[in-house]
């Protein structure tokens, strides 16, 4: 039909839904800036600046590439068992983490439930929900940016179905309570523990998960391994919940080289940690450094990141002269962090240099 | 909540969901039959036995693996687009032409709407209805197992949203006529043809696209570039159709290793061209050689694979034969097909093996 207008026939809610607003790729930013991409340094993306193990890159040598992959993950089930401990009917790989998040949206929101957000967080949640056409409540962080069990009880009804905790909380790099978890725990709804940052805060409520069926907790391979571009996370979580998704995943959703790479990053797991370990002296220098500026707030973070809040208009100008030396941050758009960005814990190098011109810049004012 | 019962939350029209029938990898296949890998010949998920383009291997050296993929597409849109001379504004790439799939039944069909399914065919249209809650409608083929309109139209109602026609249809090798495609698309309904097998058929009818906002074609880099593993196939469609699937669709859907080795695969077309015309050669003499055996049909095949109809029960013997020798070919448990299998063309050396066993087999009978 030639002049079939396709807005009759898209569901309702999508039609006014906005992109996610992902981080472009180096080439991109070269593209943007007119900044050679050799010259880029890239901390938008709590990327991991020293790379993936080199046993991963070797890994993609001689890939059985034509040959669908396991839609049973068994191989990278049995490692993630190995790695945390738990059970392989306790496990499912995803996408990345955000895979999972959406398939918990598929499996158990239906358009009209409600979810709640803990804001400010990871942007993928709400995301997900208004594609499922679920009904997102915000409930604030308070001023330290730690939960708010008030506005979370106040925003619960009976519609809710589920409740997203980002721990350590991206972008403000603060840990969960233990308290607080099992606190909600206690609710018949479903919570989903967000660890993506897990090997920076060595901190997991992930004990809990063979314990209850309404907890779930989501880790990743992009950031600790350094994999964020063959997008491999997976979820911890009781067996009746994993029945669902396993059934309900795409059957072939890691491809054979994220399967490679994230079987050889396990068996690379020392290395991998001594660049963990790295990452985490830097952040904790470079808040140190950060806190003795003035009209600036770095909050103490336990991931590879940190959020830098600035008074007044400091944050343009701070953003404008790091961008136009080549270090791309990651900015917001919401009332609550418009004067705040996060900065990703590079190399040592790097991180001096951002240092060095938030310094500059800040004197300069 | 330690008694919690997750049925309870689960939606209802997924709590009896089954998993869809995917093909294991050779290491499974290997452990349940007791045949060493090496040894198997595994012609059950159509595909490319010559491999992948040797540029698509040496690309996924020194990927930059720890950071994000392009949410853009940018280059992946842009080879597709010098490959099927589309304006990139009509291509949407995804992991494996499942994921657009997916995209479609996300976008336009809520739960309690009705899709049209031209069974027999490819599974993952269905399983995907299920997930979404749709109401599937099978209109069934006709004997030669072309479309039948008048099936078609009995199942057609307020309620339908969408037909998928897959060219050559799976499993059965047949192409659908131009007539039937430009007939369907005067219909408001979209209309989704699935052309994962275009370049052993050479038809397409992708020079409908500009002009018709209710047509979506598929593709898929799996067959024809030995691609299967990395997961990535695309959408050729109206602009105002790209517009909802790239706001909807995973951010980093494309993971960097596929993207390497399909940009590496475009430049490396006319090898993969030698390879899918020495697939469509064995194609054709595999179906010569079989309609010589009494009491089976092979129907005429435009993909990389043929259809096997068996009298009485040789199917099952025949199958057993197979397996016994480490071949692994495509059953079915429908009662229409459950005399047939699908046989994937293999290397001239597998095909050859395959034929002796079956003649010896059948004359065993």
């Amino acid at each position: 039909m030639k002049n079939f207008n396709i807005n009759k026939i898209i569901r309702p809610h999508l039609l006014s839904l906005k992109t996610y607003d992902a981080v472009n790729p180096p080439d991109l930013l070269s593209k943007k800036s007119g900044i050679p991409e050799n010259d880029l340094i890239k901390l938008n993306g709590n990327e991991n600046p020293y790379g993936a193990s080199p046993k991963a890159i070797a890994a993609l040598k001689n890939l059985p590439m034509h040959l669908y992959p396991d839609p049973d993950q068994i191989k990278i089930r049995n490692a993630i068992s190995k790695y945390t401990g738990l059970p392989i009917d306790n496990i499912v790989a995803g996408a990345g983490a955000d895979e999972i998040i959406d398939l918990i949206f598929r499996i158990f929101i239906s358009p009209g439930d409600s979810i709640l957000d803990c804001s400010p967080t990871f942007g993928m949640y709400s995301f997900c929900a208004k594609i499922a056409g679920a009904d997102v409540k915000f409930a604030e962080r308070d001023s330290k940016y730690d939960l708010d069990i008030n506005e979370i009880e106040k925003n619960i009804n009976k519609k809710t179905k589920l409740i997203f905790i980002t721990s350590p909380n991206n972008p403000t790099g603060n840990l969960v309570s233990y308290e607080h978890i099992k606190y909600l725990l206690k609710k018949e709804i479903l919570v989903v523990v967000d660890e993506a940052y897990f090997e920076f805060s060595k901190s997991s409520v992930q004990n809990l998960v063979l314990d209850h069926p309404n907890l779930i907790v989501l880790r990743t391979m992009s950031k600790w391994a350094g994999l964020a571009g063959l997008r491999i996370g997976y979820g911890l979580m009781h067996s009746s919940a994993t029945k669902y998704l396993m059934e309900i995943k795409p059957p072939y959703n890691i491809n054979v080289a994220a399967e490679a790479a994230l079987l050889a990053s396990f068996e690379d797991v020392s290395l991998l940690q001594k660049n963990v370990d790295m990452i985490i002296e830097n952040r904790d220098w470079m808040n140190i450094e950060l806190n003795k500026i003035n009209n600036l707030t770095a909050y103490p973070s336990f991931g590879n990141y940190i959020l830098c809040e600035f008074t007044k208009n400091y944050s343009k100008t701070v953003y404008g002269e790091l961008e136009e030396n080549g270090i791309f941050v990651r900015k917001f758009n919401t009332e609550r962090l418009k004067n705040s960005f996060r900065i990703s814990i590079g190399t040592e190098v790097q991180n001096k240099k951002v240092l060095q011109i938030i310094q500059k810049a800040m004197n300069h004012e």
